[in-house]
Order: C-alpha cells, then sequence, then structure tokens
C-alpha cells in the first residue's frame, strides 16, 4: 500500500502522525493503536520487545514501506533490541533519538526528561543526550499519572496541574531550562506543562523532529510518494481493541473524525 | 494441586485472596495477575474475555480444583459469556454477585456504585441489585484514575482525595447510603474514601463477601481441603509480567513478602 507504518501503544502516537502528515502530505499513513495490551509504560523491556515485534509485523504484513515507533517506551526499550536481531529490511525510526537531538540543539545545560515509569527506567534519553553533548545535566521523572489523566479527558484541569506540580517540583527545583515530553501523549498536556514549569523552560515534543527525520530518510532511500498533487494519500487508523475514548482522543488530536478498524494483533 | 485457582488483571484481586487465606487457612491458593494485559477496566467486553478464557485454561492447566474470577471487570464483561459457552466443569465464582447481594442486605435504599469504566458500561452490579431488591434507587459512576492511583501508591493522600471528591459528588449529592468498591483495587482507598464519603455512608468491599460464597460451595462441592492442622496451604503467585510495583503492592494486601512466578498467557 506504499503507506509510512506508525504503531503507538493507544492514542498518543496520533501526535506524531498528525507531525508527520503536516511535514509529508503526499504519503499515506497506515497507523496501529494497540490498545489492547496498553499501557506499555508500567510494563517490562521483554513484553514491551514482545508487543512491538508483532507490531512491526502486523505493519510489515500490510505491506508499509517504512515504519515509525510513535510510542516512547517501545522506542527505548525495544527497537535498541530488536534492530540488530532482525536486520529489519524496512527504514525503522523510533521518538528518542530525533526527540534528544531536538533538546540537545536547544537546551542551555540542563534538561529535564518526564516520561512514563519504563521509558525513565531504560535511560534512553540520557544516553542519546550525553552522545550529543556530554556536557548536559540531565535529570528524569517518571510521570505515570499523566497518560491516564489524558485519557480520563482532564488535559487542562486543576487536578492535572496540581499532579504536574508535583512530578516536575524536582526539575524545577533543579533549574532544568529544557524539558522533554518523553512520551506521545503528553503534547496534550502542553498548557498544563506551560503554566507550571513558566516561560523559561523550552518544551520538547518530538513529534516535528521525528517528522524531519523521517522525510530526510524517505528522500535518501529513494522511497518518498511521488504523487502528482491531486493525487490523495490515504489514512487509516487501527486498533487492537474497540474503544470510544480512543476514538474522541482520535478526533480531538486528528481535527477529523476518524474510522477505527479493529484487528487482532496477538 | 488441589489449590483454589484465582485471578485478577493485576495486584487488586490479591485482597480477594487475602480474604480467601483469612476465611480458608486449610486451602492452597494459585494467583494469577495478568499484569501484561492489564488494566482491563478500559477494554471492549470481547478483549476482556479473551483474556478471562486463556487466564482460566492457564488456572486448569495448573491443576486447579475451582476458579475465583477477583477481578470486577471480569466477572461483569466475561463471565456471564462464557460460563453457559465452556460448560465450566470447575466450580467458578465472580465477584459481582456476592458484592451485590452483602450490598443489597444492608442498604436503607440508595445504593452508589464505583467499578471501572468497562464495568458500569456493563451495568452488572445495577442488574443484580435490581434482582435481589427491585425496590432500590442505584447510580453507578467510572473512577478511571482510581486504579492508576492505587498503582502510583497514592493511596491515602491529598489529590486522590480531590479526585474521589469529584468522582464521589454526583452519588453523595443523590444521597446514597451505601457505596459498592466495585473494582478489587479500590479497598486500598478505604481511608480517602471513608472521609469523602463520611460516617453515614456504608463501603461495601465484596471479597469478604466472595470468601463466604467460595466457602459455601467448597463445603457444598465436597472439594474444601481437608488437610489436618498441621499439613501447610501452599500459595503462589503468578504473573504475565515481571513488576517490582506488584511486588511491593502484593507484599502490603498480603502482609509478607512474595515470591513471583513469570508465566507467559498469550
Amino acid at each position: 500500500m506504499d503507506a509510512i507504518g506508525v504503531f503507538d501503544s493507544g492514542v498518543g502516537g496520533l501526535t506524531v502522525a498528525a507531525a508527520l502528515r503536516r511535514r509529508l502530505p503526499r504519503e499515506s499513513i497506515l497507523y496501529l493503536g494497540d490498545t489492547a495490551r496498553l499501557p506499555y509504560g508500567s510494563k517490562s523491556p521483554e513484553t514491551v520487545t514482545r508487543y512491538t515485534l508483532r507490531n512491526i509485523e502486523f505493519l510489515v504484513e500490510r505491506g508499509v514501506k517504512a515504519v515509525v515507533v510513535a510510542c516512547n517506551t517501545a522506542s527505548a526499550l525495544a527497537l535498541p533490541r530488536l534492530v540488530p536481531d532482525l536486520h529489519l529490511e524496512l527504514p525503522t525510526w523510533g521518538v528518542i533519538e530525533p526527540g534528544a537531538r531536538k533538546a540537545a540543539s536547544v537546551t542551555r545545560g540542563r534538561v529535564g526528561i518526564i516520561a512514563t515509569d519504563a521509558t525513565v527506567r531504560s535511560d534512553a534519553y540520557p544516553r542519546a543526550l550525553r552522545a550529543l553533548r556530554p556536557d548536559l545535566e540531565i535529570l528524569s521523572q517518571p510521570c505515570p499519572l499523566f497518560v491516564p489523566l489524558v485519557e480520563e479527558g482532564w488535559y487542562d484541569d486543576p487536578i492535572t496541574e496540581q499532579i504536574a506540580e508535583r512530578y516536575l517540583r524536582p526539575l524545577l527545583d533543579a533549574r532544568v531550562d529544557t524539558l522533554v515530553l518523553g512520551c506521545t501523549h503528553y503534547p496534550l498536556l502542553v498548557p498544563v506543562l506551560r503554566r507550571v514549569a513558566g516561560p523559561d523552560v523550552t518544551l520538547v515534543d518530538s513529534a516535528e523532529a521525528v517528522a524531519e527525520v523521517v522525510a530526510a530518510g524517505l528522500t535518501e532511500g529513494g522511497i518518498e510518494s511521488a504523487s502528482p498533487p491531486s493525487g490523495r494519500p490515504e489514512h487509516h487508523v487501527c486498533v487492537t481493541d474497540a474503544g470510544e475514548k480512543f476514538h474522541q482522543l482520535a478526533g480531538r488530536i486528528l481535527g477529523e473524525d476518524v474510522t477505527l478498524e479493529w484487528v487482532e494483533v496477538t
């Protein structure tokens, strides 16, 4: 189908799909949300790796030309294990490296990472940042309640703000100047995070950075879509479990009503 | 192995296992926490039914003599579908009916149900309650943040209390006199729920009621354990994903250190 395959544990990766659509308006996107097994952020590297492998296999069977792992947890825990093992023939990108690159380019020296438990434990962001700039001071903070708060629809809520204040306090006390949103759900919390972090902290959302990397990679590999302006790309969203909340959130992120195909991936 | 098999999506069902251990001190218990696929409470009836079937098969393969579905969501969504299909040969109990029975026996007429999204949507508690007492007024409230709050360890926390106040407000405004804790994680929130609900509301935790039903069922089926007081029961806990948080919470619920066996159930 010549599409770019994108997957996440749930709805959050649609923030990456939306960035891809803006940056690459000619490309079709096949999105897979593994909603039957979400969240990944509280689970072990072995389990997340198994799920990631199955999701990539699903996308490959559907004939995608490239894969974007739009889930920070899967990018952090599974990609480093899978890529060498699989000798993946398709171009495959995660979200850690682009996000780290962007943070390294904007920070004045102190970077805070907010992410799921599993992503923080993996040390993937600090490792990627130190490889780019060994001079950086880096602090990480797991924020396990942020995903459920987004899924509850409490994006911009006084209770969410209190929770953000508690999570971010150690980072702000340490005077980080840059905050990496290390989970694809977190861009939905930007209004709250902006208020809590204040105007002097730069928020880094890796979605745009990922879209740049993918655009460059498609060109480099000679696989960018050459359809004329009249040829319309196709966007398709698959989920491993039905859910009204996914549907609502997907509409909010993509700015349009979304039809979901329910697929089984085990 | 002649044990009672108990499963839940995660750690919460250990509150039921603990009640079984108190009520049936001679019985061995094999517990399965399906931590690789939790939570169930946000997922569809089809997916929860598939997971429940696999979990029961796992317990049956391990040779249990009876099954307790200690997960409210699985009891509400899956058991009504599975029991007629499977002609389960083993005695199998869920947690809805015992909890509803207890609530019906203590209420003065207005019952509030707090549970996961999926349990509330299933209408299982109101249906069970109306069958017992058609006169009851029943209100349900999904509380999707309670499980993540418990897993974050914020059992008794001002933020948790604010969230409980928001969730419980419609039930308290409607003057419920009884509140059913319709999720096995919620007993850990009793200090907060007690403060928010006030002294006039009776909290109903189905764990003890389930233990009574299981005790009666074992006797009725002639399969209660007859080991002499010197014979020690064996307790064993399996999980489908490793996790330090599970380990900590399990210790808190059971009051002892727990060894976990990591098993694959797909």
